[in-house]
């Protein structure tokens, strides 16, 4: 498989369009929608107790609420996926944090869009202010490990960067041998 | 926030666009870009050995060849995730099962995307043929699950979707207390 041609159709806020023409492997031509996104980061954070920070926010695609992890797009191309999940981790929670450790990277959707997430685990917190950009409103609550993978196999918590680090986190960090 | 328009501005192979116009809650408007998409379905294919089977596919969005859970489209709005799932399942793998069930369900990019991939767990599979559309070109592979978490921890399984199932089954099936 080979892209053989890439054409931008569409200029948006989060992502760019494009056309791409793809010669298969038996050589005939397909057409993909391709989106171009910048990138963003997440953090699991993990209050001295063991409870997760989670944010609460209406998400316009889906048409309700959900519980995230915090997270938010790269400023740029060029900036550090740590040094935006250190920013999103203080501005949408409220908290800080000096020890932010690499958990896993996600491509959230490989199918049409370049997206990556980087997501860390970021432990003592410290408590500082939240910073919020002018269209987002999030309330912030803490929970157990236990009621987010409750709330996961009912099909509560559907977001899938949410659900791909809270499970990598368990496994990781609770169910070490 | 509330949506006040959506106007349809691309329709494509897999998602149609369009441009959303909300009202915060402090009464700005503010412009999103929304993708409609049909929903997927996607499995953890169970060998009795306890091995997982991965397909392998070139990724146009992210250039580069993917290991993931086999998934695909539903044929339409209408069409159960449980049916696509058992199709894809066969489709990609050439294995078939009559013991499907509910794991997670996923919401894959609610900044922008409305795609849900409801996946399942098969066991009991059954050998039989893959079938593939004409632009795909899959191989299969059986991994154990340290594998695949050892390729998550690594940084080298990125697909959101994969990480998150494969992780669910872990934390669901090897762990259960």
């Amino acid at each position: 498989m080979k892209r053989i041609d890439r054409k931008l159709v569409r200029k948006s806020r989060i992502f760019n369009i494009y056309e791409d023409t793809i010669l298969t492997d038996d050589n005939k031509e397909v057409i993909y929608d391709f989106l171009e996104h910048k990138g963003a980061a997440a953090v699991v954070p993990v209050l001295d107790d063991g409870r997760i920070l989670m944010v609460h926010q209406f998400r316009n695609a889906i048409d309700r609420y959900t519980w995230e992890i915090p997270a938010g797009c790269r400023d740029s191309l060029d900036e550090e996926y740590i040094k935006a999940a250190a920013r999103e981790l203080e501005e949408e929670t409220g908290y800080r944090s000096e020890n932010l450790s690499f958990l896993i990277r996600l491509k959230t959707a490989v199918a049409f869009c370049s997206e990556q997430i980087d997501v860390f685990v970021a432990k003592n917190l410290i408590k500082s202010s939240q910073h919020l950009d002018e269209d987002e409103f999030i309330d912030v609550k803490a929970f157990s490990v236990e009621e987010l993978k409750e709330m996961i196999y009912k099909g509560e918590l559907q977001d899938a960067k949410t659900v791909a680090s809270i499970m990598s986190y368990c496994n990781k960090y609770l169910h070490e041998s």
